[in-house]
């Protein structure tokens, strides 16, 4: 086990009508007036919107409301946010909505606070240690979808006009100070978003999974437990939308997907994120479907790396039975596939709508300079090359 | 599953060296004076105690030692560290030891900020919502036993002189802002306490995992992944107590068994850990020696209530292979005897050193007043004396 901090200091404020508590929330961690961050509009035609705004007014929270987050949040609309923040002065940043919400509004807590240009801080996923951002508005998020979960990572991911670069940013200040999940919200998300959700969760699990370090017991039992739960949950709420128990298994497990509680002690991969993000960035396809084409596709260049491992992931995720190891770990990759494919996730690059004319400008804005993106395998523009070609 | 709050925002600094950043830390979260706070001399003579020392004085931290606490720590103890910290202006409690020392420490924290006698906070397990504490200077630890899971939880169990009661207090302000674990510090504990240790964080563990809350696949299969660790690290730090890895596995299940992170959306029982303070507050035996004898106890009074849960537990955690569920639930409960065996652990009355005619004084000692103790299986003090008899 390598050496670690852990440090998930969010308040998650789970369940039924949740969300009442809002505005006693932020008022708790300081706020006073708030920017109120949301995306396209769905949270006003399903009734969420006026919830957190009942919340907050009945707890006298003041709230300046910004509409319009796109899925691959933009830098544009980032600095819109900051301006206005500083005009109204915006003490606290809380964000309705789903991952691209989160990650817009903390882009927006920390720039507010940062003399700078905001984008200095989100860097590529070459920069093994990205430098935190020092400070940030507090922020508190009304989770709608289970996917990112970025309510309760120390993360942000914006999308850079005008040359569409995804790059992230990181830091403690970024931790949503708490984060309301109620699984009712999740009862009308269409399917695609759904399947969208549950294939980035699992995503993110495997990136902690499949890792260089030894002797990783507790945190291999926590990654099988949280992929087996996905699998088994997901599939269930893509036929029964609306049954709560699986909703709320499906949205706790988004959250300790990315919390990092499955990472403690591990050297984590991250290539297949990496790689999807300039997918996304570039076709505006939802980060879950190209994690779905990359991810299996990186598992087929990297397995014979680890064979054992990719077998205990077959025999552990998938129920694979025991056998020979490298027969198992292509069975528990075929079977991650058909997973996917159960959900309605595309698998190749037609499917996506990418062109393999592209790979070449996609691997370019990965921006690896001569560096590896990943540790399971470290991968060159090459490998990266290869693996897109056999999407 | 059952709405719920999940906080955990204790910094977890974990490893080899992790010790060298307590004075920082320290400094990170406020402190400039520390109460020093340890048992009974042998963080000294295995040198911990002077290197937290050295990293105290190199971030320029002043403080005051007081040392002494015993295991079951106790309220006279609590008092002169509370007079002691309001009399140097202390700033920060800082815990090196096990969970016995950092109970004390964050009794003594509330307590100096409290007008009135810290007690005053400390309930009996039949009180279902416990005031929580209001305020405490901060607190850090520096983890000496993997074992009773307080470096990362709200709680604080302290024997109540003159009369003996152990009773529990609750609260935010009792989670400690950081704790370092080492497992190395671990290698030179005798062998009884390295098996106590293990013990209680799988009762830990179990008082979550018997609930009568349904749906709860996500922190069902963290407990059942938690246990198989708990059970395989403990085998082998018996065998090799230097065993890093090990050592490291046993020592962060331990956190994760109690940060409640397999507690969320569940009612939870603490029957057992109800019944067992009594035991080792009359009897001054290890926490987790009582532990070891109420507990299967309790599993045999109980398990008619769901056997299906039993038969469960049987197969996920001790590999028990599937067959009629009453039988597969007594199984489980003699595997888990074994386990404890193996370890060392007694299993009666006798090997505890218990009486029986002090019964009934420890059932009147629990304090229960015609309530009932647990969720599982409510238990009346006629259901306590059972399961006391049946040891």
């Amino acid at each position: 086990m390598d050496n670690f901090e852990f440090y998930s200091p969010t308040r998650f404020v789970f369940g039924r009508g949740a969300e009442e508590k809002t505005g006693a929330l932020v008022r708790k961690y300081g706020g006073t007036k708030a920017l109120l961050h949301y995306g396209g509009g769905s949270v006003k035609a399903n009734g969420v919107y006026d919830k957190v705004v009942a919340s907050l007014e009945a707890a006298g929270v003041a709230y300046v409301p910004l509409g319009g987050v796109q899925p691959n949040p933009r830098s544009g609309l980032v600095r819109e946010g900051i301006a206005l923040c500083r005009r109204e002065k915006i003490d606290f940043v809380l964000a309705v909505g789903g991952g691209s919400v989160i990650d817009s509004a903390k882009a927006i807590a920390f720039g507010t606070l940062y003399d700078g240009d905001f984008a200095d801080f989100y860097f590529g996923k070459d920069v093994k240690r990205p430098t935190p951002v020092p400070a940030a508005l507090p922020i508190g998020t009304v989770l709608t979808i289970a996917a990112a979960g970025s309510e309760g990572s120390g993360n942000s991911i914006i999308t850079l006009e005008p040359d569409m670069l995804k790059r992230g940013a990181t830091g403690d200040a970024l931790r949503p100070a708490f984060s309301i999940l109620n699984p009712e919200f999740t009862f009308t998300l269409p399917a695609y978003q759904t399947a969208c959700g549950a294939t980035d969760m699992f995503a993110h699990v495997v990136e902690r999974y499949f890792t260089p370090t030894r002797d990783v017991a507790v945190s291999d039992e926590l990654c099988e437990g949280l992929m087996r739960t996905i699998v088994a949950e997901s599939r269930k709420v893509m036929s029964a939308p609306r049954d709560y128990a699986a909703r709320a298994n499906l949205m706790w497990a988004g959250s300790l997907a990315h919390n990092n509680v499955c990472g403690a002690g591990r050297a984590q991969d991250w290539a297949s994120h990496g790689i999807e993000h300039e997918l996304s960035a570039l076709y505006g396809c939802a980060h879950g479907a190209g994690l779905a084409v990359v991810m299996p596709a990186w598992m087929d260049y990297v397995k014979d790396v680890d064979i054992p491992r990719f077998a205990r992931f077959a025999a552990k995720v998938f129920g694979v039975p025991e056998g020979e190891p490298a027969a198992m770990a292509a069975e528990g990759i075929r079977h991650y596939r058909a997973w996917l494919r159960d959900l309605g996730m595309p698998l190749t690059f037609a499917e996506l709508g990418a062109k393999k004319e592209d790979i070449p400008a996609l691997v370019a804005k990965l921006g690896l300079n001569g560096n590896t993106v990943g540790t399971f395998k470290p991968l060159a523009e090459a490998d990266v090359t290869r693996i897109l070609e056999s999407c």
